[in-house]
């Protein structure tokens, strides 16, 4: 992308109410623009970044065979009627009332949409267990929204449905979301860490928070610094290897992680003293097994092989799609800006052209464009009439994993400078060997 | 994706409201659920065909300049007390109150918000022209939602707005819009005529509804035959050359086109009366330049050069993104079903495997899976133990590009059967010559 056709109103001014990194940041590199409280509009940066994160959050889902649909926002208010929420949920939830009279809500959550659209089609055993998700706006009218995009009143998130046959069926689903959450936050350049959390009613071992330790966390969270260690499951990972699926889960559960309400202090106390782990963390993902909670008073029962009617076990699963750009930008940035990681990157490399009218600099800087652009890198370049400064300082800000720049002085010796974002390590190299390491990443 | 691990709720039982080809389409094949008066669940079948043409949307637009962002759904009440359109929308603006007692709306259209984003960030003439678009749900109240997903309330809807310093640069940011529908159209496989549409209290010669013929359209359209045979730009259009851009418009605007509104009886009656076309229209698309409508009031104003502020000069630009999909089946199915054009089927090919059981019709079926995946084709696999006269229905009810059938007699003579759903056209070839015959389209 030129930056001369492009759109990122950078910024200097924050309002005050920015208290926290990733807010000020997402003002002042003009990736989102506030329209209300707790409602953005992402700006075309911010805008590549959330969808690079839904790329990755779907690419997981459906490698762990989750299927994909999507919901409306809109939600009629008798299926929470159904159900026996639309009392309980209280003033978060926004209600609407259409032309015609009827009790609508925008969702905050879709349990009560899956399993109606479950049980209005699935009645039989053949079609278990199944997994459906999808990556939706969601609304919850939050009293005083705060953080920019991180407590916002619109925000996006996947969430994934899943039914089984049986308590064990499900334990399975759930196995499979907690090993492709592993990945999916790995990929992102996040560690999130898998703790114990308020199961609820149904009680169990089957609810799990994601957590990535940031001090502007909301919540406080202790754990084994071991439990930080364990690697992702990865790419080859097989979802249908049941021995795997538990593995994956006691590798991380045998070492003590868990938020503040089941923090257990003899436990903690327990782990050897350099491995004591407090901290502050944010929340990026929910894990969550219900049973029947939603299936019994809605009546989602499938016929088994043997003819009997059973009620359908469930579980869902939230990803936190909007939270979890600015949980990134928490994790990783410095005083000069951003410090994307490579897979989440807005683009895969800036260009900063220094001289963008003398021809000799212009034509490295423009081979170095094409070139990009033609392996799929995705370059930013900034072939703008802006000042040496100014350019190089939004760059920084914007936090680009490479910077390539074209100087007079390197082009008349045959070399461009590389810069790594995340080090600060620069090299002067031929244009040659500065793509091909940059194509490395 | 093997069907037997996929969610396609495909039913006999149609209610009676459906009345038009693509909504009791929609509802045979499971592509959509209704969840409420015109809000419906994308099914996983129809959510892929939504996301496929979201993407040709978006590469179409990217192509010729415009920058991708998002806006929120829900928008405060106040920006369109600005414009005044608060009081003048009508009933179909769905209005909202939220726990502060704050008037809120579910977004019809965003002239406002974006005009609004504008003003707080362009102050100079070099950041124009620019069209910024997003692809967003809306919502409009309509008292009688019908059609299915062709009239629903709650859409997708692709809508860009262009900024530009005077009504001559306008007129090009029209013209790249013009000729962007154009190729967008033309890869989803339908042809949509532009029309000449009521512009409104502006008036000038830029507004045109794009348009596809089909008995089910709500509209009635009149144009000159000789319309329907200009070809699109194509991929290798220079959005660059205003000459270009200039002549992709009167190529078509030297025919007479226009919509009911817009009907002129003589002009239509001058054209040869074997070129005379009066039908039926569904309107996919709707391109609009309105001048300082919304920069006046809201004084979204630039410095020129020169140092003058000028009121800038908007139009914007819409594309029915949900009803594409009902438009395309509307143009596209037989008695038997659905008739996907190839670029945006759900999956590339299915295949049938019609004796899942047997290890040697299993090993060939296997294989034309594995093959058809690697190349990126896509298939859906029916490997389900269901008889074949449900396989076949089903398959032909759904109407991806190819079938192949693997049956146990052709696998000891060594073919497959390959037909083609648009013609129904069968050949049976060997398993290799099948698939380079798939992979050429």
């Amino acid at each position: 992308m030129r930056l001369s056709r492009y759109f990122i109103p950078v910024s200097k001014d924050v309002p005050s109410d920015a208290t926290i990194a990733s807010h000020k940041l997402m003002l002042r590199t003009g990736m989102v623009r506030q329209n209300g409280a707790g409602i953005y509009s992402w700006l075309p940066l911010g805008f590549r970044v959330l969808k690079k994160i839904e790329q990755i959050v779907r690419e997981e889902m459906d490698r762990a065979g989750a299927i994909e649909m999507l919901m409306p926002t809109l939600q009629q208010a008798d299926l929470w009627r159904e159900s026996g929420r639309y009392d309980d949920y209280g003033e978060e939830m926004l209600r609407i009332t259409d032309r015609h009279d009827r009790d609508m809500l925008y969702g905050p959550t879709n349990e009560e949409m899956i399993t109606d659209i479950f049980r209005s089609f699935v009645k039989s055993y053949k079609a278990l267990p199944v997994n459906l998700y999808h990556q939706q706006w969601k609304f919850r009218d939050e009293i005083r929204p705060r953080f920019g995009i991180m407590r916002g009143r619109e925000f996006l998130m996947k969430d994934a449905y899943s039914f089984a046959l049986s308590e064990d069926a499900a334990r399975v689903s759930y196995q499979k979301m907690f090993a492709a959450y592993l990945n999916t936050f790995d990929r992102m350049g996040i560690t999130a860490i898998p703790m114990q959390a308020d199961p609820g009613p149904i009680g169990g071992d089957l609810s799990h928070e994601f957590l990535i330790l940031a001090d502007s966390g909301e919540s406080e969270v202790y754990c084994d610094k071991a439990v930080l260690d364990v690697p992702a499951p990865g790419a080859d990972f097989d979802f249908d290897d049941l021995n795997a699926l538990e593995a994956e889960m006691s590798k991380r559960t045998q070492y003590y992680a868990a938020t503040e309400e089941k923090h257990d202090e003899a436990a903690f106390n327990a782990i050897p003293a350099d491995r004591q782990v407090k901290a502050r963390g944010i929340e990026v993902g929910h894990i969550f097994y219900f049973g029947t909670k939603y299936s019994d008073p809605m009546k989602a029962e499938v016929q088994t092989k043997e003819g009997d009617l059973v009620t359908i076990h469930g579980g869902s699963y939230g990803v936190g799609v909007s939270r979890c750009v600015g949980a990134i930008i928490e994790a990783s940035h410095d005083e000069n800006g951003i410090i994307w990681p490579d897979e989440v990157a807005p683009f895969g490399a800036g260009i900063i052209s220094m001289k963008p009218d003398a021809n000799d600099v212009a034509a490295v800087a423009d081979e170095a464009y094409a070139k990009l652009l033609a392996a799929g890198k995705d370059p930013l370049y900034d072939e703008t009439s802006d000042r040496a400064g100014p350019k190089f300082a939004r760059m920084e800000l914007i936090g680009l994993p490479w910077q390539i720049t074209v100087g007079p002085r390197g082009v008349k010796s045959g070399t461009v400078e590389l810069k790594r974002r995340a080090t600060g390590e620069r090299e002067d190299l031929s244009l040659e060997s500065a793509i091909n390491k940059v194509m490395g990443t």
